[in-house]
């Protein structure tokens, strides 16, 4: 039954992104091969403006390697810069679903949603637009953060996807995961019985320059400590130093 | 030394605030002696408008009884309504300094400044105008949490004074300390090596009808898990069910 639907917990299964908000009119170089850095071409000589540089980490449960995992993501330079994460609800495979094709098409649709003019730059419309046009039976949890340039990043969140901001070597910012018992997340559905945008927790936080952002699945946040994400943050400044 | 200033921990000594946004045309009633209820005038008839009840407790810590603590805090049913905590840092107290004054008269001015026009609404910029008017030698944790009819909750904080946000028995929103090493938490204070405004965590969070927030000095937090906060809200539904 789909109201069974719970999810699998994800050992060592997580898509992670790193994110730091970064004066648009300073020369942002990544260091990593794979993190993209968006510099503002808009400069206002008037107050220095922020964009995220980033970098993403994608690593599938050892069980679900060849299908690379039940995670999806995207980034985008539109304004400040937006950031998601989709985390497949495991459950649907047992109903021979592949519970990645939810996740994957809801990252799609969000990521050509962005500059819709309904969505208003706002997380919670990108949340109900994208889940709205999707298609793939299944479902998923999401987490959308939007950064605009003067600094306040909007957070829209259904599920236990998480978002941490990293301060000076302190967490500052921290979203909390939203669950129907143990194991078993608020999630977008393709049925009825699951959660919409309504039931998204919406939070904003201003950040500064050289704030790092980790976003992930709970497959990150379920087995990485948030001190333990802090000392490694600390021990590869050369990755957050972009 | 004024930079050596630290606090200890306050076992058992906590001021709390409970609080849970209403619609504002709803008939409110306070079931507690000291549960304070603040009904819009002014209603809306295209959207339900939020404002707080708002109840409060204060436990000084044993050893400070006859004082009565170095925790303050202020009320106020301005616009959707404004919640904040202090909590003298008790160090001052081995310089003769009374940490408890520093903190009320912060919590005074800023009571006082609330409707202020360039305070704006800005728990930042009230946490700026308060510090600056506030003369007492010493230093205090601050939180400051104001309300928007629209269910936005603008959160400004310096150092471990928090705030939760308990949706449907679950905590959604959480605020998270900042210290500079163990026990020595940020700090507003008369000395020049205090923290000012500028360090505050600034966040926001939209709240919807039934929301409860829990808003404290760290003798709640360090003292009671987060479980405990929601077992007890679940235990004590009346006080909620305003």
């Amino acid at each position: 039954m789909a109201n069974s639907i719970y999810r699998a917990s994800i050992l060592q299964s997580y898509s992670q992104l790193l994110f730091q908000p970064c004066l648009s009119n300073k020369h942002c170089v990544p260091k990593k091969t794979n993190l993209l850095c968006f510099a503002s071409s808009q400069l206002n000589p008037a107050r220095s403006e922020v964009s995220f540089c980033i970098g993403t980490h994608l690593i599938p449960h050892p069980n679900k390697v060849e299908r690379g995992g039940e995670d999806a993501f995207f980034v985008s330079n539109f304004k400040g810069g937006v950031i998601a994460v989709a985390d497949g609800v495991s459950g649907w495979a047992e109903q021979n679903v592949d519970p990645s094709l939810f996740s994957k098409e809801l990252m799609a649709n969000a990521s050509s949603l962005v500059g819709n003019l309904e969505v208003n730059y706002d997380p919670q419309i990108l949340i109900r637009k994208a889940h709205a046009a999707t298609c793939s039976k299944g479902s998923a949890t999401a987490i959308v953060a939007m950064l605009e340039r003067n600094g306040t990043m909007k957070v829209a969140s259904v599920g236990d996807c998480g978002l941490r901001v990293i301060r000076k070597g302190q967490i500052i910012f921290s979203t909390t995961p939203q669950e129907h018992y143990f194991d078993c997340p608020y999630q977008l559905s393709s049925e009825l019985v699951g959660q919409t945008y309504l039931d998204a927790v919406v939070s904003s936080v201003e950040l500064v320059e050289g704030d790092t952002i980790v976003m992930g699945s709970d497959g990150l946040f379920d087995n990485v400590f948030d001190g333990e994400i802090v000392s490694t943050l600390a021990a590869h400044s050369d990755v957050v130093e972009a």
